[in-house]
């Protein structure tokens, strides 16, 4: 049985392994500095489609098949296929599981999706009813500017508080059972909302820092861990400026994160040189950059215990309209192959 | 430990129980034949609101306040609230979440969504990391025309096979442990996305009824139960030519549900006088139906086990403005007060 540490963290008591994990990208992400990380790319981040959203739904499908492969299993292995999206009623992941005949749970945790997937389909497959599950997402640059901004074509400037929503797609197939050595789930904490007031829908690193500290800080608490128990607390898209806040603001509370801290924002793009001001943004970001540099590098050994934190901005272009401010959410997800830990 | 009975059922072992449920509705839902069985309805569907979208978030917040009520336990009691809703970025449900206070997990399930949120929270209650969970949903007429058609100002036409989306929120609260009597859930049976290729976005009905047809199948062979064996087998927003074309596709597969089937779509409005066409739809449209007409008729003993069928059609305006077809989804609850099922 998963044992609940407190409020928001539980520890799992069959940690599920991470048997395969997989991804694709755009170019723009191809040409950055984890180029050597990601599983395939499209020259043109059309995927061979008409259409941005249709190009974006194959990306999700060329990545849970890297997965599935990586994994060794085959789809009929699925028992669940976790999936969402940025996309309005989140289509690139309803289309791309259509035809799948997959068991099918639609999430909506905007940029923090895959930590939100993750820790669901952990605490399924420790629950016992479920062997093997599948947590995917995506975004688009293009779909994206497309929905919230404006349509590419319309040339619009952009500020220097903003992000570049990565063209990038991950998926992670979870087992209860898999091979030794492959990292493992032991812990995760479900994130709150946080909103701090911030109203500017091209600032999203100041909105979703505070949720989060929130989130690590809770998961620290409720642990009883300190930041030096992990080789890396890696957030999920606050760019450049929502890191310098988190820093900040963590440091305001007596825990000092500056060591070991990393943001997939930062790390997907070199943010002058590829001129993406802020840095990456989008679930896409943060599920390559885990399912890229992260897990590979965990095996290898260079990492053998991480903290993934990705953080979601909940508005929508009517939102934002309507005068609200974004509520923010982050979700732990503590990811280990120290045998210690299991 | 939650036992897997086949590729998409599972049995909990430990069956949660439906601790305290409520609602709100819209003022069209209340003049309905269900009126008696509602917890709260707006006039003016404004709920005291500037705007449709705030309306809906302040409904589903009632609803919520109205199941926790009903519980007997506060807000700080929820380990985690799974919501979702059909606005675009599911912004009712964040926006009604922020300042709760609370553990949050966005669900996308279009109107399938309280099928999605009662089957994750039964399996996080059964798997032993979590001790009280809640699950909400909403949709709003005026906010889905707006989002979907067309904004209402403009006086649009329906066609025939139109359903009318409910203005309605259902919250319910699950819990491990709860008075004995209460309704608990025991199995639980997780949908595959299908798609028989209807493109009409006015004849959703058609589009989810093989989706419905597919997983009530599901349901029966792999608990090996028989559509009697429940006292109601009841859909989620098939409407009345959705309903006709569930009951002929499942005869054709030797299983009848012509004598106890019931859609909440067809139960939420008198379709003739209150010129609704096909019914109602929407995430509300089961929610309300199920914690107004379907729980409290079981605790009066009218009903001792009933599945809960919700389905979604997993469309957006952009795809079928692209010349997509329409992906639907159900998922089945079963439901329970008999002794004999625990």
């Amino acid at each position: 049985m998963a044992q609940k540490l407190a409020r928001q963290t539980v520890r799992l008591e069959q940690p599920p392994y991470l048997a395969g994990f997989g991804n694709a990208v755009g170019s723009k992400e191809h040409q950055g500095p984890l180029q050597d990380w990601f599983d395939g790319y499209s020259e043109d981040d059309r995927f061979g489609q008409k259409t941005w959203e249709k190009a974006e739904k194959v990306m999700q499908e060329q990545a849970l098949s890297h997965a599935l492969k990586r994994s060794g299993m085959g789809a009929a292995a699925l028992d669940a296929l976790l999936a969402g999206d940025l996309l309005n009623q989140c289509v690139a992941s309803s289309f791309a599981a259509r035809g799948q005949e997959m068991p099918f749970l639609g999430l909506y945790g905007a940029c923090s999706t895959m930590g939100e997937g993750l820790l669901l389909s952990s605490l399924l497959l420790d629950g016992g009813g479920f062997r093997c599950v599948a947590a995917v997402t995506s975004s688009h640059f293009c779909t994206a500017e497309r929905q919230y901004r404006t349509p590419l074509t319309y040339g619009s400037q952009r500020t220097p508080t903003a992000q570049w929503t990565a063209t990038a797609a991950g998926a992670v197939v979870l087992a209860a059972q898999a091979e030794e050595g492959a990292p493992r789930i032991t812990h995760v904490t479900v994130g709150k909302i946080v909103d701090l007031g911030v109203t500017d829908a091209n600032n999203m690193g100041a909105a979703m820092a505070p949720a989060a500290l929130d989130t690590i800080l809770a998961h620290l608490r409720e642990t009883g861990r300190s930041p030096g128990d992990y080789d890396v607390i890696v957030t999920g898209d606050l760019g450049v400026l929502g890191r310098e806040l988190l820093l900040e603001l963590s440091k305001r509370e007596g825990v000092d994160l500056s060591n070991n801290h990393e943001d997939c924002g930062v790390l997907l793009y070199d943010t002058v040189a590829q001129d993406v001001h802020c840095g990456g943004s989008g679930c896409g970001c943060s599920a390559s950059v885990l399912t890229g540099y992260l897990l590979k590098n965990m095996e290898r050994g260079e990492f053998s215990r991480i903290l993934f934190c990705p953080t979601g901005a909940l508005l929508s272009p009517l939102t934002t309209q309507q005068g609200e401010s974004i509520p923010s959410i982050c979700h732990a997800v503590a990811i280990s192959t120290r045998k210690e830990d299991f």
